[in-house]
């Protein structure tokens, strides 16, 4: 095992009914904004419910928060706490939601230009806003991490910050609240909570049994419970399950101790910004791409990977691993997330201008052993294809 | 699922090395109290490294807190920090050292008399003391939990409290500080564990895949290292896993949203205070056959823990369960802690004296449905001889 360190202040309150719970939550002299995305929150009652449990506290709302959550809009934001005097943030969303939070949260406190908490990956941060959360998609694991992506799009940028001030003082996991949620977002969040697993699981063996023995609990959990998502939308158990299984592929236990890979991620996030796929559609493309090419170094974790998740016991190492790679990407085809370049009409020509992007970024020595350069990461897109 | 909350704010440092953290882990103006237990610490050297770690603070040492803490020896320590106004503690050993430091850092800040702590469970705590942990013990969990058992000897009593005052605001977890240990608290230490995780798994079903392999996975890892840490005791891997595992069995997050039973440890307390046996010996004497005579009511967990952790597959219902308890009964053997009440020189009289004791306590109604009377502890007791 690797040596690491863990921390995760968040407290968690899970289950039908919890949103009641804010009344306590939520300091009770607190000046409280709440912020939020599109009109669901509005038109599904979580927000009605939210604005109740609050009871006569101070609220004011702001919505608008995007998919990608950009700066633009989040100095908003930061304009109305100034203005309005308020002193808690309570998001309502998924995951660009939380991080959007977080980054105002930061941003309001913030003595220079709040572009630097970027700039900085979040390393100048000295304080932030308290805030909390109200889940409503399961995908991100913003909820019980210090991590945020933020866009800037007349920069045309996408960066991440983290620091430990912006965990967030508790979430509230409704599972019932996910129940509205259209189709596509759902089974996007089954395909990021599993390649967050991924990337944290499936690189070499370092003797760490119990974080591969949880890393596989989640990927087993998710290829069982991930069609029913879709099939029975309204199956309390099966969203209670999806909503913890997310939350904890990406709270930094799973990673504690262990190798991470994350290049899937990061060609994942060029294939977005060039091209307007989901997170997760870049995501369900790549990985497999990348497992088959990368098989020699993975190895090790392929072949357990295969005997573990999808019971693949039988064959060659290559064909168990040939075998575990279809069977993933057969997963990310069963909830309708494609894993083809060509599903999404992208083809050849996308591949040395991706490959050019990775290289204006930095982006030449991903994965667990920063041995994946620009040729490599090519053989994957090719292989994307 | 359950409906559950989950809060763990304790920060881990761990591996190799790690006890030179203390300079950053600990503020630099602190006046610390070191409390420990015998003399091993200073002994195998880590007592001086934890000392040149803390550089030139104002540092005092606390000798003494003993295997089952207790509140005379502890309130010593408080007149101690009083006295001379120190304002940090540091536990550094296993598990009673650091649930003497709960109690201590709770009782110097307490307005009333701190015996009220135990007798209300620790709800009355307001404030306590910060304090770290350096362990050496892999075992109870206490490192990353905030609970706490503390004997009174003049009353004969021994009580828990728990209170979110007295989470350790970090734990130092090196493992190399574990190769000296008796064997014999090695030993006991994986069986305590063991069921620890058992405590939070084997009740029934409520549809928490994630708990369930999470578990499942702590109990596989026990399985695997637990010879080894005795065969083997400067095995690095072997130990580290060892100390992951033991935290991660009781630090709340394989409880949350199922149902437990502790039954075993509230039968097993009853044993350790009439004989005096290691807590661990009692809960091996314990587990087996209170899961033999519980073997109705725990049916489906039982079927599905002779599969996964056993991979037990063939035979009746009923063989199944027999093979995955004698299973668990060979194991605690095999780390050399044994498992009849004969072996302890125990007999049948024993049986009735511990049932009124149970009585006398109010343990009339323990498990995971609290439908276990004193009937039915008289059956498993009878199933110890």
């Amino acid at each position: 095992m690797l040596n690491f360190e863990y921390y995760n202040p968040t407290q968690i309150v899970f289950g039908k009914g919890s949103i009641a719970r804010l009344a306590k939550l939520v300091p009770a002299d607190a000046r409280v904004l709440v912020l939020y995305g599109g009109g669901s929150a509005e038109r599904n009652g979580t927000l009605a419910e939210v604005e109740a449990a609050l009871g006569q506290r101070t609220v004011q709302r702001f919505a608008g928060i995007e998919a990608n959550p950009s700066y633009e809009t989040l100095m908003q934001a930061v304009e109305q706490i100034r203005r309005e005097k308020l002193d808690f943030l309570l998001a309502v969303g998924g995951g660009s939601v939380i991080d959007g939070t977080k980054f105002v949260a930061a941003a309001v406190d913030y003595a220079g230009d709040p572009w630097e908490i970027l700039e900085t990956y979040g390393a100048k941060i000295k304080s932030a806003l308290p805030f909390g959360c109200v889940l409503t998609l399961p995908a991100t694991g913003s909820e019980m991490n210090s991590f945020s992506v933020i866009s800037r799009k007349s920069l045309q940028a996408k960066l991440s910050f983290g620091s430990k001030h912006v965990f967030p003082r508790f979430s509230v996991l409704d599972p019932t609240r996910t129940y509205t949620l259209p189709e596509r977002q759902v089974a996007n969040g089954v395909v990021d909570a599993f390649v967050h697993v991924m990337e944290q699981y499936l690189t070499y063996p370092v003797g760490a049994p119990v974080q591969d023995r949880y890393a596989e609990g989640l990927l087993q959990t998710l290829v069982e419970i991930g069609p029913l998502a879709l099939a029975k939308p309204d199956d309390y158990e099966v969203r209670a399950n999806l909503m913890w299984a997310a939350t904890q592929a990406l709270n930094g236990l799973i990673g504690a101790g262990v190798p991470q890979d994350w290049a899937t991620h990061m060609i994942g996030h060029e294939i977005t910004a060039m091209f307007g796929l989901d997170h997760a559609q870049t995501l369900a493309i790549v990985l497999p791409a990348l497992l088959d090419q990368r098989r020699a170094a993975k190895r090790d974790k392929l072949l357990q990977y295969a005997a573990r998740v999808w019971q693949i016991d039988s064959g060659s190492d290559d064909e168990r691993i040939d075998a575990a790679i279809a069977r993933t990407r057969a997963f990310f085809e069963s909830v309708g997330v494609k894993t083809r370049f060509g599903d999404y009409g992208i083809g050849a020509d996308a591949v040395p201008r991706l490959i050019a992007q990775l290289e204006a970024h930095g982006m030449t020595a991903l994965g667990e052993r920063r041995d994946m350069d620009l040729a490599l990461s090519r053989r994957v897109l090719e292989a994307c294809l």
